[in-house]
């Protein structure tokens, strides 16, 4: 297997969920900088060139960091960031979807619009006019999500997860840029810090340390 | 179990995973009309207020519709829509990821700050000067998945999956509130009759049939 990685808070997902596991899988960067992903070969193995992208052995492709997850977590982790039971599982599915329909797709758009412009603006349609709008929505998608996470110690309670892993991968890059988590939500403040101690945290944040180029 | 479920393209998806599969679970009917999802006994089960919500026998609840037909496929529906190896069940799962991110959320959004404005500017955050763009962002994802269903038969390739039913839902619910897919996107338009002619489809346009209220 290898995993295509770049930049950014998806890829963020996956190596902090090899982490948090000790699953290991060969590693190659892919420089979405200078537009690597949208290139033939890759988009051959990647249907809209995202990253990251999972290559099987028998040739296989899986994009979206959390697919990737979910099928790490079921052939080699032992279920360890899904959950122990289909309950388990289910409810960290749940707070994955409420998590990326609430903070991870209006926080991208938002950015996309504004500060990543620039730099998506020839590959995928933008919306600097609502980018605001959408910046207000991601902020208004936290707050809901505090509440969820209330004394936590995770979001979904006493179990650390995938949910958690996706959620702060997304707080990190919306504070990279402008797009921080309002301080005065404190269950989540609180949250962060929890997750900021992991050695996860620091292990996932530089996507190049220790591989080479695809 | 009991199902907890509305109008809306969200309780449609469970409700076309059980035609599908013939897993039957007991029905309730939520007026979200009437804010009946915003009642205090109901957001005590459903974290956000959100429907549909399966209700499990120890008192646990799953809202999502997407965590709910993983939770009924993997302890009754014997893994018939996600896939029969991990590396299906991942492709389902990227699949289910890019038809919620780049449809599912643009095209509610949309509608919450047009249509729907009127039903949801009381309760959640709406955004009607963005809702042009984010119906413009919807379509843009349609003509994605247009490319990815290809030649189909389903967004899969030979396996009709949760993705198609997720899918299905959210073109038949666009199409209902002004966004219906641009009929030049030619593979979308054949997929959709072929979902269309299948009986789930029809068993799963009306929320309230052969149930009581909640």
């Amino acid at each position: 297997m290898i995993l295509y990685q770049s930049l950014g808070p998806n890829p963020r997902v996956v190596l902090m969920y090899l982490a948090e596991t000790g699953v290991g899988v060969d590693r190659r960067f892919v420089d979405i900088m200078a537009a690597e992903n949208r290139r033939p070969d890759f988009c051959a193995k990647s249907p809209l060139g995202h990253t990251p992208l999972l290559e099987l052995d028998d040739g296989g492709c899986i994009a979206e960091s959390i697919a990737i997850c979910e099928y790490l977590d079921e052939t080699l982790g032992g279920h360890a960031l899904l959950g122990a039971s289909a309950a388990e599982r289910a409810t960290t599915r749940m707070l994955v979807r409420i998590v990326d329909q609430l903070v991870v797709v209006p926080m991208t758009a938002g950015f996309r619009g504004a500060e990543g412009l620039p730099m998506f603006q020839s590959r995928l349609l933008c919306l600097p006019d609502a980018a605001a709008d959408l910046k207000r929505l991601a902020a208004d998608g936290l707050a809901q999500v505090d509440r969820i996470v209330g004394a936590g110690p995770w979001i979904a309670g006493d179990r650390f997860s995938l949910a958690d892993i996706l959620l702060y991968s997304f707080v990190e890059f919306g504070a990279m840029v402008g797009q921080p988590p309002d301080p005065a939500l404190a269950h989540l403040a609180t949250w962060r810090e929890r997750v900021a101690a992991r050695p996860s945290a620091a292990a996932s944040a530089n996507p190049q340390q220790g591989i080479g180029e695809a």
